[in-house]
């Protein structure tokens, strides 16, 4: 039997049939990701299996420098099939790391090829992968169409142009491109250079002036606005931890004009000022019924060196471990008193908090929606069998599991749609295991229900997406 | 196949054997709950499912809420029916989640009701439900003699009158229904309006006035004293983390003073007042040969508005993220060094800090008696399938398992004695697999000896509680 | 059958192949320990199993107190065979606790005795073990041969006399006896009794005087010379966390001036002197292409009475709950920048952070060589099957477990050699579990090959120790 088979992950008939019936049929909603939308809407070609695997994949390039592949193979200017070499000779060493799973996964479902990938296999996986990659079917559009995906949000910066956004959506591409609205820059207020280099930007993009912090907040909210005509309809936030400081608009527009002034604020300064902004933000989202995502407790860039030599977002990154529940919950119930919280999804990286958050979102539920404040799945380096296990774990034993919005990418790549494949095999994997031992009913359609609507539909009447061209073929399960 | 059937969670033959023939005959000791004596004493008569069933049941509260259902329906003023419908629909989003379970084992258990509760099925089970609410079986005083419970110890504020347990006593209710010691309200002292509040409920009780520092000690004694003429032998704390701080009994004097004339302290005022009470608290204890409780780790009424409409114990509590060791163990190197260490009970509601308190009980056990520093069975959150093996898995691989005592329901609700049951099959199931792989010995009656202990003697000997009026029946178990 | 068999712990198949055929041929490189140089080189003769079992073995005696055992029997002067009973009494106790694994692996692989122990077995036992212990095979050295040992590192202070690893080697015992570098005492700094005293005893080591800091330098760079020249490729701290505060040589010297003449410094100059001194050590280490090893997160000595009538190492620690990140990064980040970075490995005491630690390990990872930077094994608490299965998963699904230098027993006892048969039967069992799943590939010599290099070749190649005098017999495992 090859390797990645029907039943891939799936250990019991129960299992099995909660895949193929109920989950495999599901289209793919992928709320979360940070896939460029210039590369979809110039529907860009991709020359070789190094470019479509390698490039920007910062999971690889680490595994490679764990195994001792000099960083010209990764990051560096080695020929393409250099680098694929140096990938295949790494993925043998890569056994029990997700990637050896997502890695035969993506070989697999764009390119039909079953062989495992090492040193050897490499020469003629390289030749007929680069082959496939010449069809229509593996450009990026003929990519969201064979994955059947119907919605995906790219992650934005609100300064950036949604140029190509339009675009796609004027080029009568099926799959519906939204942008999220991502405004880490606005926090960056501990950084004068960098706070007023963004904010610069900011009133470029807005054709206006921004000296008084009214017109720092005027400008969000146009952008905010402007996003939400281009079909967004979710709000991201890249934190360490939670901002919840009292801080005065007063002393907010003080603490702006210094930092615009390119003074230096102090971190309780700073930390005020991201607070009152951060309220700011939820009341946006809250006022045009956006859902809010926070992305908690990553430590990135801990290497100086290779900051400088390669810049952010290139394998330097940790999980932290600040405490977390004061400070989320100070944000959450600023927000409920102030009538400003909006839908929100807590996403994790250190899986020490997954009950933690999940006792948290349990608090300010309300009864206006199923499911109003959702525990994300499995984050970054939770993204994986265990990870995703521990966060369905947290998830189901503090809250409920049937409510949950599902599975997201969060990537820059265009082969990780199969990633929406791997969770879902692992949900009805734990699920029908469950079954088996009578710890759930024995009811498929139950149990089933609960599977199609984790799978797609939750996210999709949860997040209110603009309607996709192509209309979505399964209806939701029914719970009784 | 009845969803509950005889062999509910036991996946192995030996489970089945370990459960059946060692932990099911073993009565209940239900050593920490928060029963009403009230209701036990007026062995009052549920008039239907809702009251017995949705009152005071913020567990139930949260996942409703979860699913959309509007508070009018949770804690309202809503129709009984109507509540009861409202949490039936919601039954079948439960899954995985423990309510799940324990609902349908309180249908089976308590109203021998074998149908999955919905939407549909809520009408029948509503009236079938009601009529049996109606058998003297059901009340208070005939649940807790159905399932064999010899002792309870219900909790109790020290301002609190013990007339219902004396009244339960004098009516010769062969369960033994002691109190335990909860003054929680003493350590309100960063609080001034609550801690006097509280203070002068404590004087009014005791007949005395309450100035001095002095006083308010002797006060505290007092009822610590009265509490043990009825038969309490456990006292118990809910703290975010341990209070360890040097506080000499000048400052503590000095302190006192302060918040009981209406001044604000300092929280390290405050902290320091605390840490003496502690110390003061663990020798009261430690004198009478009681078992102290600490509940650490919960972060309590996160959600200021829900607190202000509904008041605390509501469903907005979440799990806490302190550090706890350095003051934990502070705290009890302190006792230790006064001579005045009493047996400890230490209840953990965060899952990241099992092996942290697993390791720090092992650390202040003594020769004098087994066990004498016990790592509690997992709380709240924790009470649950994965809690618990979390909580049994800590414990054996830091500590000693076979003298461990085991589980309480620390419920409000008189539904919820099946939960012994759950934790007692839990329990059997993970050891029967553990025998079936060779991981334990195939010994019946080793492992079985230690089951039996688990689930009931261990606590009866350790706590030397009061007897009860019925005598237990089974033997403890020998392990060798 | 009895309770230790050819395949305890092994329950699959496959598992079996991968441990018996791969694992269990390969040697012991025991590459952190705290056995006694002294009883190897005079080959001391066990007198009895109390010496050889419970002697100095904290972890025997923190059950046997909590199992209300008092304290004659653990530490003080009770009769050897009344100490043994005591523990032969407790061992059913410690089901499920890793000791009693532990305990019978031991009476099989050094006493050929198949009994489980307990009060009624002790006393044939105790006679049978005794006889055996006579035999050549059983004294120090015929252990390190039996178990196939090639090297062994010994975890010393720098004060320490090197003479008796010198009469091991000159006296052509076949197993490499080499010290590992621990010089906590240069880091007592906040206590200037026992920082002055340490140094003291530094100088009168080195014949030199320690006056000036410089001096201080001097004399740890000679130590570290000397322990090189003995073989020595590993140094080793034991700390709660990192130190990384910024300190400029000025600052060291005028801190170091202030303990030396007997100051009490404040908690962060301490912090800061330390900072500096972990900097230097990790540039020693680098220059000499030695490995360092971090211990992190054990909070020691928490009895105040026990430690006053013990004395450290008694089985009065438990874990900590520090923060581990910022500082450690921290740390990592600084050596990097000064290009003194060396190979290191982080073990790890609390689980919380096996995720955290593993993530951080990747970041700074160099093309130079695989695996540079490495988690380790779980540590004490954590080395049981529980917690080598924590550490397994994470390293796994956050880094390359392929480049995993394996286990160590960091045991005082030279019964602890079957660690490395339990570590290598739960690997394969793992392993082998994942294999019939179809979560690793069906192929033997593809993860027999892993198996054999995280068992003996990643720690051979990562840590070039001297060379043994026996040859090792098998060869790496190719991953390709």
């Amino acid at each position: 039997m090859t390797f990645i088979h029907d039943d891939f992950l799936l250990q019991s008939a129960a299992a099995r049939r909660l895949y193929h019936d109920f989950a495999a049929p599901q289209p793919i909603l992928d709320f979360h990701c940070h896939l460029s939308p210039k590369v979809i809407a110039e529907n860009r070609r991709f020359r070789d299996l190094a470019e479509i695997c390698l490039e920007g994949d910062h999971y690889k390039w680490r595994v490679m420098r764990a195994n001792g592949v000099p960083e010209r193979f990764c990051t560096g200017h080695a020929d393409p099939y250099e680098k694929f070499l140096a990938w295949a000779k790494t993925v043998p060493y890569t056994l029990r790391n997700p990637l050896y799973h997502w890695t035969h996964l993506e070989l697999v479902r764009y390119f039909g090829i079953h062989d495992l990938l090492d040193e050897r296999s490499a020469p003629l996986i390289w030749q007929k992968a680069n082959e496939r990659l010449q069809s229509d079917e593996l450009t990026p559009q003929g990519i969201l169409k064979k994955f059947r995906v119907t919605n995906i949000c790219t992650t934005e910066d609100p300064v950036t142009s949604l140029e190509f956004h339009e675009r796609i959506e004027s080029a009568g591409v099926p799959v519906r491109v939204c942008p999220a609205f991502r405004p880490d820059g606005a926090l960056r207020t501990y950084d004068p250079r960098g706070f007023n280099q963004w904010t610069d930007q900011l009133a470029d993009r807005c054709g206006s002036k921004i000296v008084h912090f009214r017109e720092f907040l005027d400008a969000l909210r146009s952008r905010h606005d402007e996003f939400h005509r281009h079909g967004c309809r979710l709000s991201d936030h890249g934190l360490n931890h939670c901002f919840a400081e009292p801080c005065t608009e007063q002393e907010a527009e003080s603490f702006f004009a210094g930092v615009r002034s390119g003074a230096q604020l102090a971190l309780s300064e700073s930390a005020k000022l991201n607070s009152y902004l951060m309220v700011f933000f939820g009341r946006l989202d809250a006022e045009k019924g956006w859902t809010k995502q926070l992305h908690l407790g990553a430590l990135r860039n801990v290497s100086s060196r290779m900051l400088e030599s390669l810049g952010p977002d290139t394998g330097f990154d940790a999980m932290g471990d600040w405490p977390q529940a004061a400070n989320l919950t100070a944000y959450l119930d600023r927000l409920e008193q102030a009538d400003a919280l909006p839908k929100l999804i807590i996403f994790n990286v250190n899986p020490v908090d997954n009950y933690l958050f999940a006792t948290i979102t349990g608090c300010f539920q309300s009864g206006a929606s199923p499911g109003k404040i959702q525990f994300g799945s499995g984050w970054w380096y939770l993204d994986q069998k265990e990870g995703i296990e521990l966060q369905l774990n947290a998830l189901s034993n503090c809250g409920l599991l049937s409510r949950f919005v599902g599975m997201v990418t969060d990537s820059r790549s265009f082969l990780s749609f199969p990633r929406h494949e791997y969770f879902r095999r692992v949900l009805c994997n734990l699920l029908g295991d469950e079954m088996e031992k009578g710890l759930l009913p024995k009811d498929h359609d139950l149990v089933g229900g609960m599977v199609k609507n984790i799978c797609y539909h939750n996210a999709h009447e949860y997040l209110s997406l603009p309607a996709a061209l192509q209309p979505v073929a399964a209806s939701p399960g029914k719970l009784h």
